[in-house]
């Protein structure tokens, strides 16, 4: 943090430039992918030189960090806030609905699928990144499904419970982006928290309240 | 194929050559990544020049086709022949077993998670290899849940059980990857499947012929 300050010119208009750089790059990345654009391609769409560029960040891959975290920043604070304010099944609820709108972000989804798989090598720069991203995930998931437990079956720990479910959210997601038009992935994840005892319909919420008696 | 032997210098020493590179791609590929390595390092560690190996392959793209058709051909020959042959429940503990054996090859489980979310872009190279990977798959695995139908939750597809496990192999895999030490995937595809009234245990056949009654 403190050696990109140093290198920007200040706070103000520096950290513009670094602002439009992420979201241009964030935009392209999704569109073309990772391997098919070159820095200097980058630096054109974002209206500099290619040593301007090189200015804000040395490497494509510094770039592509802080796409990265600048996209989980607004999921993150989400992560962190959802499960002390809403019920497991809302929870549960919201990453259904972060998969769905990721149905309209194929090129958002296929960068993240390509990288989720590699970073998996200890020595990608985007590991830590990952290895965090799934931890915090998973542990949010978990203590949603633990909020639900009295619905889970008896042998269904709601630890494998939520690695079974940010399974299907990722694997599900391949299937999707290979075959889109027969993969209809909130459908298949609805019917798996079904098949565990968890509706996320939010009408059976208010039916319980505003049902007539008849 | 026709193209190839018309390169080749005959189906002897250039079939030979053609085995020992996609051999050598093979390891490679696994231990070190595909864009880590050039079609140049490829040809030093098969014994042969840049321009004899393009003799053979002229991309690195073709070279890593040739790689994953090789390794599913026997896997592919599998698929074709299991079904017609075992239980639905062997099928699947067939699956399980091939999970068990990734974890011995993080290299090359590596590559295909990463190959399978990047190969979702229609102009990726593998695109019609992993489309019809896919396809084969699910059907394979759909067929094996269609056989078990009766053990199934009466509201649970075969077709969407299909989908689920193999959406869990891919999954669980990236989990595993990224966190090894804390992810079991042959673990969890049991769990999954006990979770959906079918034990792969292979010791349940014989016990209902070998438990003495007491």
């Amino acid at each position: 943090m403190e050696s990109r300050r140093t290198v920007a010119p200040g706070p103000g208009k520096g950290a513009q430039t670094r602002a439009r750089i992420v979201a241009v790059a964030a935009e392209a990345f999704a569109r073309d992918g990772f391997d098919a654009l070159s820095l200097r391609d980058l630096a054109g769409r974002a209206g500099l030189t290619h040593a301007g560029l090189k200015h804000h960040f040395a490497t494509k891959e510094a770039l592509l960090l802080e796409v990265l975290d600048e996209r989980d920043r607004s999921d993150s604070e989400a992560f962190a806030l959802w499960p002390h304010r809403r019920s497991g099944r809302e929870v549960l609820r919201w990453a259904v609905e972060i998969v769905s709108r990721n149905t309209t972000q194929p090129g958002t989804a296929s960068l993240y699928a390509r990288l989720s798989g590699e970073a998996g090598d200890r020595h990608h720069p985007a590991h830590p990144h990952f290895f965090q991203r799934y931890r915090r995930l998973v542990a949010i998931i978990e203590a949603a499904f633990q909020e639900e437990a009295a619905q889970l079956p008896a042998h269904l720990a709601p630890r494998t419970a939520a690695r079974q479910f940010v399974a299907l959210m990722d694997g599900l997601q391949v299937q999707w982006l290979l075959d889109p038009d027969d993969v209809d992935m909130v459908a298949q994840l609805t019917a798996y928290l079904a098949g565990i005892g968890i509706s996320i319909d939010d009408t059976k919420d208010r039916t319980t309240e505003e049902a007539p008696a008849r």
